[in-house]
């Protein structure tokens, strides 16, 4: 069966990760135009003072950094910082031939502890349990590209 | 015939729209530049500060956030937060196997509404305008997503 | 052989450019972590002021800009800006066929390219060293997207 096809179990495993990780990334956009609709404030841009429908009475403390709003703007550069990687690491990766069980632990292990650590730091938990979520993910983005870098390399 | 290959009317498709969209995103890098050099400002490192070629005349207020590179910064941000997980989400969309209108519509509609929220930030439309052309964007790259994921599911 | 194959020396060449490159991006994030411990500071939400195992002795200035810190987010944003773009732009060249010497010459050039933009960077080098090897990178990005992009376009 062909190797890149959503009926290969070892590939499913992956477009359901990725696919999960962009949800989650695209989220974070969402959660942050929520915010600044609940906040009315948390704005970058000088435009975004212009009365408009979605902005009905502007006032300059608009533009100032509101921590509900920031908080999500650290988590999303979080993502920004971790995911595109995963992203395509998980797809070489993938190509190594590993067996599904191995795949299935690293990958959904991945989107695991992301998921956690977004908890984690929306609620504003202690630096030490984010730290620890974010290096779990880290330590498996790490061991899959070492994986392909070595299949690579015919090592 | 491989569905991989730019050969493939659905995966050259991907491949414009992807082409696109990363020339794109590397357009922002050298418009930032562009601006740079326009306003003699909008720097970030200290070093940059030293007298060079490029930079004959230091002056400290060179450090300084500038409104007309923080534009561009921005610009370039939002597509962080977007174009990586377009190239992704599409790449794999285009696996399900649909058809090459829909295709087409979703992928140059992707694309095009990017280029209109570049211009619409570029020009400083009002909020309002901003935030509609992301929105479309955003929702072609959740339906893609979403479709992807249940393909992978078996759903 | 399977285009897609880490067999195939192009598709190969392509798997370690990447690898290296994902393997680079990850680097900055945990010289980020290693820089704010040995300067106790440079962090960015309002919790990471708790008395931890990590953090016995919290103190307000632990949320300041540390310089320090703020060189390696400076060398990770640029790496957002480029690495993402590079590792799908990469993933379409190979597709085209390109000749495994071509191949070689630009995906390594790249990866050269922003390992000494690393160096540079890292060691507070005049602007004008960073800007050249950071254009020598983004040149070889724009000339696999344009090829790419003309293949997918059948031209």
């Amino acid at each position: 069966m062909d190797r890149l096809s959503l009926q290969d179990p070892v590939f499913a495993t992956y477009a359901i990760a990725a696919s999960l990780m962009i949800l989650k990334a695209v989220a974070m956009s969402w959660l942050t135009v929520v915010r600044m609709m609940q906040e009315k404030g948390g704005y970058r841009s000088p435009e975004d003072l212009r009365k408009t429908p979605l902005n009905p009475q502007p006032d300059p403390r608009q533009l100032e950094p509101n921590e509900r709003v920031e908080r999500i703007r650290r988590i999303q550069m979080n993502d920004l910082e971790n995911l595109p990687f995963f992203l395509v690491a998980g797809f070489l990766y993938v190509l190594t031939g590993p067996s599904l069980l191995l795949a299935q632990v690293l990958l959904y292990g991945y989107v695991g502890s992301r998921l956690l650590h977004f908890a984690a730091y929306f609620t504003a938990q202690t630096h030490d349990v984010r730290a620890t979520l974010w290096t779990l993910g880290s330590l498996i983005l790490i061991f899959m590209t070492i994986r392909t870098l070595l299949a690579a390399l015919g090592v």
